[in-house]
């Protein structure tokens, strides 16, 4: 049985520590290690990524300089492409990757995804995205951002509970 | 004739406008149609670069959010590559593009090139890199960035003579 509603009451917790940045913090009830698996077998990660968008994960080189890209094929037909690199790999802790979406291209922020083991069996995530101006990441934050991000974390606790 | 004393009379002018900026500026004897096809061309491009070593242009999709790469061949054997996507596209007076070396993946600035017609004859570059830190900027400026820069210059100087 699914359970949508206690999932929607579970929103990323979203902050801005400083004019360029968005953190966004956000606990999901598996091991560290299963939610490293989930954001970086690409597989996985096509699973939840796209919140029930078809995904498909063109490159994903996990490694420091490796590049990755993927494509969203949503309902209407729209298809939005997203790619970067990976600046740094620390299973199953860390990873620090750049982002940038084709339909703003040459306007790259760099993600860090930190996965701290609460103990308990428990995950808790904690991205920080860096952008190169304010505007830009006003931009990202007036996009829908938090809310595709909460619709994407809501499936990977459906992917995590199977 | 070569003339390297006068080239090297003609440094460009570097300023850090903010801290996470470097701002740079040269004047050069040819149209703007002409410098702005040397930096625009692959093949003329890869002449003056690398500043005698060898560059190959693996990719350059001269449009908004086309990707570039190109590679320089040292003569001790080292290799760099270096890579990117144009953000704006503007013949003959202005491009952006992101700029990433493959020995520090994920570190990516952004440079405006502005060609500035002086009406003599003589054109005017401006080039902008905005940086995501402080730091990395910092790392930049102390790579030496400049006098490559200038070495460069002094390429493009004698290709433009030809």
């Amino acid at each position: 049985m699914t359970t949508p509603t206690k999932q929607a009451h579970r929103p990323a917790t979203v902050t801005t520590p400083t004019d360029r940045e968005i953190r966004a913090e956000r606990v999901f009830d598996a091991t560290r290690d299963r939610v490293w698996k989930a954001f970086t077998d690409p597989e996985r990660f096509a699973q939840w990524w796209g919140r029930g968008n078809r995904v498909v994960v063109e490159r994903f080189e996990l490694e420091r300089g490796g590049h990755w890209r993927y494509v969203e094929h949503t309902p209407d037909g729209e298809v939005h492409g997203f790619e970067g690199r990976f600046r740094e790999v620390t299973p199953p802790t860390r990873m620090v990757q750049t982002f940038e979406w084709d339909g703003m291209p040459g306007y790259v922020s760099v993600t860090a995804t930190e996965l701290v083991d609460l103990g308990d069996g428990r995950t808790k995530v904690v991205t920080t995205a860096l952008f190169h101006t304010p505007e830009e990441r006003d931009g990202m934050l007036t996009s829908g951002m938090e809310q595709g991000m909460n619709e994407s974390y809501a499936a990977l606790d459906r992917l995590l509970a199977r």
